[in-house]
């Protein structure tokens, strides 16, 4: 379910392209994709100033934002394009002060059923080895009639 | 310790100018604070389109924006004004679709501890009785020397 | 959908008899149901020494038990008896630590679903105003053919 | 922090005799230690009929209980023999049915704070690839003097 081999059921531009027009405000989060594969994806934000909370760190939401971003990008990565997928929850641990530095996010799906897809994500401060927050979380699917 | 006559440690004004001067981009979210106490704040964020998602909806993101920012204040009504608390972990359940409409977020706190307050916020589309989303969380504070 | 007026749809001695005869070990959890209505539950659990941790409180996972088997109860409170619901997920946070004494659990249902009840539980001691333990989490329902 | 090569501060032996000793019920979990390094370890957990289900499958709170344990010996194994250690949080999400197996538990620390060790812990049932279960959470440190 989870190999890396396995191409993504959706293209890492598609997936820009339906954020991009489906969330105005995702423009103010500039994140890209550096890849995907079916079940894996990993996403690159800029650090960007409008992010930074007091003493230049990146801020708690827009961490956040990434995650449920990179949630959303692994589990079209299984199911193919769907608008309807919804986060069901998200658990964030914040685990060391993030640098002011670009910040990777490394997803993955834990497990794909039918109703709800579970994914992990780790976050990184780009050039730190050890992570900057972990989360847990899964997306809802709709209904098939 | 939660005692809603008591009264909050920072006012909801300087609670406002704090988050704003500090994190830029929370003038994306067009949130106020509509009443703080002792442990008990409660915050409304209008209806934007740049939060929307498809179909009309507030995004996740946004409601997770709202919860933590909610957290914060409900922290810092029992510790007084403390820029270095900061979000140390939060898990958020999505229970019902947001209409497109205001939403409000009611705080409160847990636990006050030395090191950690633990929080727990419910957010509401105005005008629906049924919560749209649960969270609860903690602030980590910083050590005192 | 938690109208405390509304009767469950399964009683509380049903649960409890559900319960001993499909989990032997639960045997070494005297818990009891005090309460049930439809969304609601109330079950005590008295102390016990097997459950005591270092320095004579009550073991997390003694608690961890108590706060699933009253979201199953809750659960079926407003699905009737349905021996094939499952845990989906449960986070549980300590807020303080329990007296050696009996342990109450409140839990309610945040969200009915077809596929999924969202529950909530409050864990005290006996006697004590404060929580000692905040639980959220979720039954999975079987699929409908 | 998590190199698997650095020896652990308590050793299994040690851990399990702690337990033994210190929860009379950890007697009806049949768990040992089958390996331990600094921030990393494995647990086994004998399937054991007390602990089924409906269906004959191992019971939430089991695992629950089991990814505790493991929590704690990999906390330990970072800080050394620690009584007082005690769960902070914990979430587990039931990702696929165990098989009526012996339990596995892999923990590791993800980040070993003066305050706070978090961990994660992924269950499999003996013998099957894909995880049963995923547990983030957290220990408490007492306050050093």
């Amino acid at each position: 379910m989870t190999d890396a081999l396995r191409p993504s059921l959706v293209s890492g531009a598609d997936f820009e392209r339906i954020v991009r027009e489906s969330i105005p405000l995702s423009d103010a989060f500039p994140w890209t994709v550096a890849s995907v594969s079916f079940g894996r994806c990993v996403l690159h934000m800029d650090f960007d100033a409008r992010h930074t909370r007091a003493g230049g760190t990146v801020s708690g939401p827009a961490l956040m934002t990434l995650a449920d971003t990179a949630m959303y990008l692994v589990t079209l990565s299984v199911v193919g394009p769907e608008p309807l997928a919804v986060t069901s929850d998200l658990s964030i641990r914040f685990l060391r002060r993030p640098a002011p530095a670009r910040v990777l996010a490394e997803a993955r799906v834990l497990r794909a059923g039918r109703r709800l897809v579970v994914c992990e994500v780790a976050l990184y401060s780009e050039g730190v080895e050890e992570p900057i927050a972990h989360v847990t979380g899964a997306y809802a699917l709709p209904t098939k009639p």
